[in-house]
């Protein structure tokens, strides 16, 4: 199709849609208002944008995030004011921590109405601030094409970021001169030599010495390389605590993850020796506790960073591999084709790592918002078919529907299973109704403890050694229980509720086989 | 129960609890995690302060919105890092474009712990400032206390304001020496002679005048005085678009809005001529749109103000009310009470209009988000017997389930009818969920129309005549149609939907003899 334009014709709103499209942003996750009804018409006459509905903002955000991580290029996310931010506000700052690009346009009020603080005026801009690298608010329909490009180029840096571009209805609806070119970005520099040297010094000399790798060093070549010098030097290999894409299953190196729980992740640190980070930072506790290290990494140990999350780490990597002449190595520690026995009786954490490990298909995307439950789903999947798993980087929980409709908008031939905690699927519960609004291939297995069930370790890790009836009553979801499978197909989503590790295997069949979403409740 | 301590054992959560409630605030709805977990084990260990649990910070904040709303004191919520007040900003712009005082507890990480920059962490205070009027961060366990009665202060200024304390870890779990003590806040000022001379002046030489009103105003004692104005002068009385909480109903002074619809504001505003305003300012078109002003008065039209939010109101108008000599006068406009008939057949606009005037009960809290359902519903309830009727001051759709449950924890004795678009129950739905668990007395007229309708106006007014299917498909949300008895369900909320008006009276005749959450799809 044509992009020809008679620009006597054209308004700010199509002009700014003109300039995504040819910028490469061709996917908007939309939940608009009225200041955004130029920028809905122009999506019409301009053809090239898909358009994604969600009913709550935080949706919106986090599949942006979730379309990112799988395809490494931005989608732009269409915002209502302030208060349409805000609510998006809590998956911006998940997609910020997880270093990925998102382009939002968030509508304004006419620039001359703005004075007159109509109900829904306020500061787009203080509100955008704290989960925004780069935010812009566009004066006139002459501007706005350029500063659609600017948004692109500010959200495409390596690593990713966050660009939120403030579009008032008049700079929507007044004449525009002509789309603005997207300058693409410049590839990442390469880490120095000294760089290289430092951190072959490190592993040719330390007794006890860790790859730590994170970010994008997280994809197959980098972790391949990563074993090649694991096999070369004794070194091991870890992961931070939460990994924005993780290429595993068998044929892949394997990696473990720094644990969550102060005391355990203090013990694999110990372990773990002296440090070489690649994309990755000195693993910190994920709160501060009384009497307990913030800091994790062992006093003792040393540590250099072989690269950044903004500079090329594959190709450090390679010149490490180089260095240590160990290129042509067979890479240690890659899993071996493994699926444990479905699981029968009763369903345990154990139990559902079993049945995920058993049956998750190849090619597939997991995305974790487990929270305690999932926290053995690691050891039985790692020899499962090549598969990504996604965690949440932020920590604000709510993430994992809209980063599960995310990736299946970005990969729609491959299935995305969602495992999901019952108090973090409340947040953006309205997710099930995009994914059956798209009939997204997300299965969603939902485990339904009745409780925010970390909080319960948690009131202890801060001291709180005997909670009383109503702390624990702030911490507890079952008076009333959510019925997921009527909240589900409420949304349109099929769904059921399995009580043992058999129905969980059946159900998680039917949901690998339909190609719809299917929301499994899992009674644990 | 005494609040007798050993300050040798309290910390800085305890010290607060115990001065947020000796200062008056003994309702805390809450959504806490990790860095909350000392205030939650507070709250446990002193008695006195009832703990509102939400699954997500917009039923939270908008629950403070509701209570303030009715009782005129702030309640207290408990928020999780910057992502958990992300979440709940929204319903902060609105509960603060209402007035009404809320104190916001928002943990953060402890205060060594910051510089680590861990998952949660981000610019809390940044995060705060939009929606805030008052926002600090203590800095240790001595302080809180003191910062907790200045966050009260603050909050219960006239007329109310948004207070954001933060509240770090250690600050949390620090040792306290002593509760605080909050010092109450002064009456509003009264207004100058001058202003009520020169209210008089315009009423008394004005050919065409209209008392504005807005606010705190807008209670029985206030409408009354205006009513006896109203009577000497033949003054009108008018509301601005969206009211805080209006006392209407049968007996009382009835007064209509400044309608939403540009077109008709203008002519309303026309007629209206010259303006006392009081608690009000000069109506304003909610959004712009080209070639309609903003502003909506008659530009030929005087105006002043008798007094402002900030300023004793009521007996302004008293002291108007001698100042024309009217004290003693029958108030003009005074409804007579009235029931229209119950209809029959089809569910339109006026059907349900029809009900709403036959059935509100004596003492009912009506919040309205009906949006575009909603225009018909004021003439036919203007005669029922007396009750309130709630707006949304901020227009962030989403505010009225919460409102409707902060409003049910403050009037435990009063009947809750929340009328709620579809579209815009979404935003908030976990909402029901808190409802059940309280067994909040509130009756939900859900509004199922499959669209965002008032956006479908919106697209005309501001001038995209021929809207695309693309932009038709981005304001529809019956693809899948949502099923609100399956989600009411869900949530433990009993619930029905209804196809006739005859059905219609039948589910809401049944919901106001239930005492505890009723949820009716109204299928229109």
């Amino acid at each position: 199709m044509s992009n020809e334009i008679n620009s006597d014709e054209m308004n700010g709103a199509e002009s700014l849609v003109r300039t995504l499209i040819d910028g490469g942003v061709t996917v908007c996750f939309t939940n608009p208002g009225t200041s955004e009804m130029h920028f809905v018409a122009a999506l019409d006459k301009v053809p090239g944008m898909r358009c994604v509905l969600g009913l709550f903002e935080g949706v919106v955000t986090g599949a942006a995030d979730g379309y990112y991580r799988m395809l490494g290029k931005p989608a732009s996310t269409l915002l209502h004011l302030a208060p349409g931010l805000a609510n998006g506000l809590a998956n911006l700052h998940n997609a910020k921590k997880a270093d990925s690009a998102v382009v939002n346009i968030v509508g304004e009020h006419a620039t001359y109405h703005i004075k007159y603080d109509a109900p829904l005026t306020a500061d787009i801009e203080g509100t955008a601030a704290s989960m925004s690298h780069w935010v812009k608010t566009s004066p006139t329909s002459k501007t706005i094409a350029g500063d659609g490009a600017l948004a692109i180029e500010a959200a495409t840096q390596t690593p990713g970021q966050i660009a939120t571009l403030i579009l008032p209805a008049d700079t929507a609806w007044g004449p525009a001169d002509e789309v603005a070119v997207t300058t693409a970005p410049s590839a990442p520099p390469k880490v120095s030599d000294d760089a290289v040297k430092a951190a072959a010094d490190l592993l040719r000399t330390s007794d006890n010495a860790t790859l730590l790798m994170g970010g994008a060093a997280l994809r197959e070549r980098s972790l391949n390389l990563a074993g090649r010098i694991a096999a070369k030097t004794g070194c091991g290999i870890l992961t931070e605590g939460a990994n924005t894409r993780l290429e595993r299953g068998a044929g892949r190196v394997q990696v473990n993850r720094v644990p969550y729980v102060v005391e355990l992740a203090l013990e694999v640190m110990k372990k773990a020796g002296d440090l070489v980070m690649v994309g990755a930072r000195e693993p910190v506790a994920f709160f501060a506790y009384p009497d307990k290290p913030s800091l994790l990494v062992d006093p003792d140990a040393k540590s250099t960073l072989l690269a950044g999350t903004d500079e090329d780490m594959e190709a450090a990597l390679e010149a490490l591999a180089i260095e240590l002449d160990c290129l042509d190595m067979e890479p240690a520690g890659v899993a071996a084709p493994h699926r444990p026995a479905l699981p029968t009786g009763e369903i345990t954490p154990a139990a559902i790592a079993a049945v995920l490990g058993a049956m998750v298909p190849e090619g597939a995307i997991v995305v974790d918002e487990s929270v305690t439950t999932g926290r053995e789903f690691f050891p039985t999947t790692a020899g499962a078919p090549p598969h990504d798993w996604i965690n949440n980087r932020g920590g604000s929980i709510g993430y994992g529907l809209p980063v599960a409709v995310g990736a299946a908008i970005a990969c729609p031939d491959r299935k995305v299973i969602a495992l999901e905690g019952d108090g973090s699927c409340m947040y953006t519960v309205q997710s099930l109704w995009t994914m059956a609004r798209e009939n997204l291939d997300v299965t969603v297995l939902l485990f339904a403890n009745g409780t925010y069930n970390i909080l319960r370790g948690e009131l202890t890790n801060v001291g709180v050694l005997n909670p009383g009836p109503r702390a624990v009553d702030m911490l507890s979801i079952d008076r009333p229980n959510l019925d997921w499978v009527q909240m589900a197909k409420g949304m349109g989503v099929e769904a059921s509720r399995v009580t043992t590790a058999e129905e969980l295997a059946t159900a998680f069949d039917s949901g690998l086989h339909s190609e719809g979403p299917y929301l499994i409740e899992v009674a644990i």
